[in-house]
Parts: structure tokens; C-alpha cells; sequence
């Protein structure tokens, strides 16, 4: 089985899809663009929406809904907005099916027309500032701390499964503040939130940082990111928080009571992630024999498959194993017992193996004899046999293990690929070979994308928590105070 | 506070719409037919969300994701499903906006018109079976237990807050069974769930039935539903269960080789409820002081209330209150300090019997002296002081009475509403007094439809467990086997 995908050596596109695939985490569907998410894709981003939802919570954020549709003319309303996401967006211009009058099949009534079109959101910013205006008169209003959990549908040409689909699962957070300054905490306080969660959850490693101009969303006064690199070197924006300022709050006039009883506009943040972290948990730690997962976003954790010959082995060793599978879910773990008697253990180890699973315990007849068992790890492919007495603890050890050792596997292997730069040559040499390159930028978005225009590199992030220094920028020759990321990105 | 809502008695209906509005459950959106569910209402959405996954996951399903929209020829493809959701539908026509050429704002780029309009699911069956067709081969993949929660979209024209809207949350399981007894098993087991929730988890009884033919699901063979009366007499359908036989499989050219290696069809079910529960929880157990909740899906369980003048009485009572939150908390209760000192006690009582916290607590200066506590039960409005040292015991127990309670007295209500009627005239009576008529129909779709001409009463349901009685149809005067429950409807 894991002979079937390709190695990320021979073509690192073609073995992601392979292990999408073949892992069952999600398909391509009838409609363009539009993705399955399978079972067992989805059970790992139920891990990954529990864990955040929780952080949200513990954060003081509440969940609420807002509608699908927006009307048309709300995009008009913020300038830039417009810009960035009334393009490809999905428009419903009628509400009604009737027969087809002249054969088979059903066609659009021409008379069930809307009289204004409405958008499938892309992000909702719009028609969640144009519900506040009725939920804030007063400072005792604020703050308005609300997430939702959602779809969205941006019309994107050329799509690949989690990474970049046509429609994609979200969480979007919509807070109203009375200050500049409790809304610039709170854009710090979710790009925070988004660090840990990637970095404790994921075990992705992320870089903090702030966009530039050219790469802010659409209608922020700042963009807040985190950054991960991929086993390819390019990088992966894993979230964003945005510090709206009052672009909103003016745009769908929302003001407030002040203390001192004067009116004043809202301050505003929009932060989120979507299923295209399935994308990043993805790419960050598998190999070429299928997913790796951390064990804290793993629907299963251990799984047991039993090895045996003759019938009379069969019930001892599957009774062995179901009194282990018994510890272990008494301590807490999510275990799977592959007792099926339809495929052999080699076939089970492959489909475990391609599936991700951290732990693996395998036990024959000698190990129940021995008291035994044989205890594989999924990040390493290495083998141990332990002593039956001390499986939990020692599993307990090992998911802990695992998971912060793929944590510094990656952040070893993005320190071996980020670069400080200070010539061209070697800037598009390590844009070439894959990679970050960490290089003075002159500040300005002609330079920028000029960079783009020859090497296809973006600038990722002016990383937060750096040193100011002197340099000139790598491509204009001009002076620079501080150094950026460059890189390709997803 | 409390004054501002309508009786039930001087107007049911915009009794409704004021807890919905009062207890910030939901609002209307700037979107028609499309609501915001708010913080609170949403809230209550989760808790209902989070027993029924469980719910599912425990009777063996797994939770996956299909796109939002279906091509429109799917609609087409299973004959009765056309007509009944092939109507009233958003359709997707164009997928880019650009700025309006001829003046300001944005326009529907003509040029973008896709090829094959796509619909906003109303329900997922269509697109589900295109997609279940590749996962099927043999009876090795069967069976498959997969539900997704969702938003759907069904443009109704005449829309109420949770009851009808365009735009819902729900969520929908579609299963495929390698055999007719087996889906069949499976329609009933999941009609037993929802029936379990609604009484257990809601405290709503239900009535467990069969619709018939004319109200039956489209592309059904059988529908399952639990039916439950509102406190104005009107039944709310609560849930549905679909026996599909192999109808969608037909449409879909689904085939699994069958142990004898033969092609077959494969069998079907879909089983779904929506935030119109939510409707339903408020019809059901609410009075004129607004919502009342049952504590398994309330968000607060318990509401601490400080009662103090001074500033010495003000810490004293803070303090008292702190620990006692505290330590429900610890006993893993949902509490609630209501510490403001912006509001004064009344204005939080009548706040939070609004919002129907199930057991509020108050505590003031001689409560601290005397070590006791004022307990109020949401439902029954009646008020105890009881010893602080018992406290935890008593809050524990007080909520599964009101659990209970709220069960019992809807379940009485039920009863004392539902009438044996053996005559015409008493029949209309019921109908027009509110309530069930339990009477003899010939099964004919021609009297039903006749008897909602006359009466708008529609057939609930046939239901299930019940002896089989010969009687005659009080309308037709035609021979029956056995009673079903009319009543007008939500």
C-alpha cells in the first residue's frame, strides 16, 4: 500500500494528492472547485475546531451566525474591501426552479429574479458591521467578542484539495472595541492564539509577523500572519488577524456612546483560519509512506492490530489485546482495535501507516506469552517491544514525545532552510532551492513586486519580535532598517 | 422588563417573536428570510449540537463534509425529489462581480455565466449519491454512516425566527445499507434518537409516527417523525427519519457486488433536524415572563445574585457569592456571577428570568450572616432560602427536578389536548380549541387533503405502537383500521 504514492522527492505536488487520497481525508466532488471532505479528514478537523473553539472560548469569545448571502451593494460600501472580494465570488440572481416548459429537467424561472443579487460570503465582515450597528449604542456595549463557524465560497480557478477550494470551512472572528488601542490588543492577542495552537496542537512551528501593504486583507488597516514552511521549502500563511481600524464601523456607520457621552466610530478585528490548515498539518510532517499526525489532532492515537495463525492464537491474542485497548481508553487515549478477520496485519500496518496513526502496538502469541507487546512509532517507523505492565505509561510518554518531536523536526528543518540574504544572486539561490530567504527590503511595493515579477517569491511576513538593523535592500540597493521574509508560498 | 412581552393569551404568536427577541436568541437579517442567531441562541445551539453528535457517534456514525452546491440536473435525476425541492431554491448563475462600467459600484460580470446553474442545497442526498457512488463497490463498504451538520438554504416566502427561514443550520445523515432490513433498522433507530433527545435532553415529549404518503418526504418510501404540541395546541414536526428504499440509488447508478458477487442496489436513509428545534424548545416550556429553559441545554445553569447597599455590604456579599460560584463550579455546574454593579438586582432578575436560567441564587447581608441562600426555580417562579452548607446538594437536585418538571408538565399539557373523536363536528372542535385529534382516517390522500381544505388541520402523523382499532374516517364515513393525530401545524 504505501508503494502507491509517490515520493516528495519525485514530485512533492503529486505526493500530497497521493496521501489526500489515499489517507481518505478528502476528494474532489460534481462541482468545480468544491471539495469532500471524507470521514476521517474531518474527524481530524473536529480536533482541530474543538481545540480552537476552546481557546476562543477561554479567551472571553462567544459563538454566533450570520447569514450566507450578502446583498450585492454591501460590498460597495468599504473601498478596498471591494477591491480584494467582489470578484470571484459565487452570485445567486434568481430563488426558483420550475419544469422545463419545452422538455425535460427543471430550468430557472425567469421570473423568480432578486431584485438585488446576492454574494455567498466570502468573508462576512460586511453583513456582520451592518448587524452591530443595531447591537451598539454604548460603551457598555463593548467589547463585542464573536466568532462563527462557517462556510465560505470564493470562486478560485485553479484549486487543490484543502489548500485552495472553491468553497472551505472557517472560523471568522468579528470584534467591535471602544479604542484604537483594546482592538490592537485583541489583533495581537488571536494572532497569538493562532501561534499556539499551530505550534502546541500541530506541531507546526509559525513565524509572527506583519504583512505588507500589498499583502494585507482587504480592508485592514494592518494584517497580522503566521507562517509555515512546508517540507518544500515554500511557505504556508496558516492564519490571519486583522486590525481593522474604523474602516468598517464608517462604512456601515456604527458608533457608539462614549463616557463622556459623545459619539464616536467603532474600532474593529476580523481574524481566521480554515480547512486549509488540514492543508499545512499535512505538508509539514508526512513522509513517503503516507500522513504523520501529532497525536493531539490524531482521531486515533494508538492503534492495536493482533497477529496470529491458527484459531486458538486468535482468541488468546484478541483477548490480549482487548484488555490493552480497555487500559488504555481508561486512561484516557483514543485507540483503535483492528480486529478484522478480512485482511492480514501486513495489509493493517500499510493502512495505518498511510493513515498517520502515532502509536502502533502489534501482539502475537509469543508477546501474550511473554507478557510482551511490540510498540511502533509512526514519526520515526522505529520498533520497540516493551513489557506488557508498563504499556500505558510508557504510551502515554511516547504520544508526548512524538508530538514535540515533530515539532522541532520541522523547526529544524526551517532553520536549515531560512537563509539571511544580502546579494541578489544569493536571494534568488535560495528561492530557487526552496526556502526563506530573510533579506533587507527597501519598504516599498514597487520593490516588492518586482521581486515577484522575477522569482515568483512573496513577501511572507515583516516578522514581529525582530532587531531593527541597518542594510540595503537585496533587490533596489536601497537602505532598509529591517529584514522580511521572502519565500514561495502556497 | 418582564412587562415588555406579550401574553400568550392576548397574542401566542408575537409572544413568540418577544422571547426570541427579549432573550437575544436570534433577529432578523438585512438578508430576507435569512437570520442572525445570536450569541445567546446560539449558545443553546451548541449544547443541542454537542448531545446529538454525541448521540450519532455513540450509534456508530462519523461526521463528514459535501459541498454547498448541487448541479441543477442532479435535481432531476430521482422523480419525486424534483417535485418536491426543485422549487423554491437560490441558484447560483454567475461566479464574478466587476465594477459597474456605466456608474458607481459593482455589477454581475455577464461574461461569468457558468455553464450549469448551481443550487444552494436544500438537502444533500442528490449530491451525497453522486459522491457515494465511488465509494461503494462491494458489501465490504457497507454500510456507510455519515452525517454532516450544515447550513442549507429553502427560499420561503413566508419566514419566522428558527420556525421557517431561508437559510437554517441542521444536520442531515445519509446512510447506505447493503439490505432493505438493515436501512430500515437504521430509518428507526434514528427516529428513536431524535425522539430521545427531544424528551430527554429538551424535555419536549413526543409522539413517534409515520407521515403519509402526501406528507412524506420527496423521494422517500416511508418518513418516520416525532411530532410535539406547543403550548397553543399546534403540532411542531421535530425531527424526520427517511426510509429511502433504493430510489436515490437507482438515480445514482449505486451498486455494491453482493456476497454472492452479484450487482445489486444499494439501500438508503436520511434522518435530519434543524435550529427549528429551537422553536420548538421555546414554544414548549416558556411563559409570560419569557424563556424557560431545561437545564441539559441551558448555557447557564445557575445565576448568582449579590444584594448589597453599602460598599462594606458590597465586598461581604461579592465574597459569599465568589466562593459559591466557585463551588459549583467544581461539582461541574454552568454558573454565572452577575457581579455588575452597573444594574441593580431587580434589573438582573428580570434579565436572567428572560433569558430562562433554570435556578437563579440571590444572596444578600443577612444571607452571609446567617450562612444561608434565596434559591428561585425559573420554572415553577417559586423562591426557598435554604442552608449555603447545603447548597451544592440541593442545586443538583433542584435541576433534575426542573428537568423533570418541565417533561411532566408539556407531557400533561399534551394529554389534556389530545382528543378521541369520533364525529365531525367534534373533530372541528378540537381543531379549532387547539389541539390533537386523534381519529380514524380511510388512508386516503384525497380525505386528508379535503379535511385541511376544510380545516387546515393536517395529518401529524400514523403512530407507531399503536393497537389497531376498527373504526370509520369522520370524514368520509369510509372504513379505517386505526387513529392518526391531525392538528394544525408549525
Amino acid at each position: 500500500m504505501a508503494k502507491e504514492i509517490t515520493t516528495r522527492q519525485e514530485n512533492y505536488s503529486q505526493w500530497y494528492n497521493d496521501i489526500v487520497n489515499k489517507a481518505e481525508l478528502a476528494e474532489s466532488s460534481a462541482v468545480r472547485g468544491c471539495m469532500v471532505i471524507k470521514p476521517y479528514g474531518y474527524a481530524i478537523w473536529e480536533f482541530m475546531h474543538d481545540a480552537l473553539d476552546k481557546m476562543f472560548k477561554d479567551t472571553g469569545h462567544v459563538n454566533a451566525y450570520f447569514p450566507l448571502f450578502i446583498p450585492k451593494s454591501f460590498f460597495s460600501k468599504e473601498a478596498s474591501h471591494v477591491e480584494g472580494f467582489a470578484k470571484e465570488c459565487a452570485v445567486v440572481t434568481h430563488y426558483r426552479l420550475k419544469k422545463n416548459p419545452d422538455g425535460p429537467g427543471i430550468v430557472v424561472d425567469p421570473e423568480a429574479k432578486l431584485e438585488e443579487e446576492l454574494i455567498v460570503r466570502p468573508t462576512s465582515e460586511t453583513i456582520i458591521w451592518d448587524t452591530y450597528r443595531n447591537w451598539i449604542k454604548s460603551y457598555r456595549d463593548l467589547p463585542i467578542l464573536c466568532n462563527q463557524w462557517a462556510n465560505v465560497v470564493r470562486w478560485e480557478m485553479r484549486t487543490r484539495l484543502f489548500l485552495r477550494t472553491a468553497e472551505f470551512l472557517w472560523q471568522e472572528g468579528h470584534t467591535a472595541h471602544a479604542t484604537r488601542e483594546e482592538a490592537m490588543a485583541e489583533t495581537e492577542r488571536m494572532i497569538g492564539v493562532y501561534a499556539d495552537f499551530a505550534e502546541k496542537y500541530m506541531a507546526v512551528p509559525v513565524i509572527r509577523g506583519i504583512k505588507s501593504a500589498n499583502e494585507r486583507f482587504a480592508g485592514a488597516v494592518e494584517t497580522f500572519c503566521i507562517e509555515a514552511m512546508m517540507q518544500d521549502g515554500k511557505a504556508l500563511q496558516a492564519g490571519t488577524s486583522h486590525f481593522l481600524g474604523q474602516n468598517f464601523a464608517k462604512a456601515f456607520d456604527v458608533k457608539y456612546l462614549n463616557k463622556e457621552n459623545k459619539l464616536e466610530y467603532v474600532w474593529a478585528t476580523s481574524w481566521g483560519v480554515s480547512t486549509r490548515l488540514m492543508g499545512a498539518l499535512i505538508m509539514a510532517h508526512s513522509d513517503d509512506n503516507g500522513l504523520v499526525l501529532p497525536p493531539k489532532v490524531a482521531p486515533i492515537e494508538v492503534v492495536i492490530v493482533p497477529i496470529y495463525k491458527t484459531d486458538d492464537q486468535q482468541q488468546m491474542v484478541l483477548d490480549y489485546c482487548a484488555q490493552m485497548k480497555q487500559r488504555l481508553e481508561t486512561k484516557g487515549l483514543r485507540v483503535k482495535f483492528d480486529d478484522r478477520d478480512t485482511q492480514k496485519p501486513g495489509f493493517k500496518f500499510a493502512e495505518w501507516e498511510m493513515k498517520g496513526v502515532p502509536v502502533r502496538i502489534a501482539a502475537g502469541p509469543r508477546d501474550v506469552e511473554n507478557q510482551t507487546v511490540e510498540i511502533a512509532r509512526r514519526d520515526t517507523l522505529t520498533k520497540q517491544s516493551i513489557s506488557e505492565a508498563e504499556m500505558e505509561d510508557h504510551i502515554i510518554g511516547l504520544l508526548d514525545e512524538i508530538q514535540d518531536s515533530l515539532f522541532n523536526r520541522a523547526l529544524e528543518y526551517r532553520k536549515a532552510n531560512t537563509h539571511s540574504v544580502d546579494t541578489w544572486d544569493e536571494f534568488k539561490q535560495v528561492i530557487e532551492n526552496g526556502g526563506f530567504a530573510y533579506a533587507h527590503w527597501d519598504g516599498t511595493t514597487d520593490t516588492e513586486l518586482a521581486i515577484k515579477e522575477e522569482t515568483k517569491a512573496t513577501l511572507r511576513c515583516i516578522p514581529l519580535d525582530d532587531d531593527y538593523e541597518d542594510g540595503v535592500d537585496v533587490f533596489s540597493g536601497k537602505p532598509s532598517k529591517r529584514r522580511v521574509i521572502f519565500a514561495k508560498a502556497y
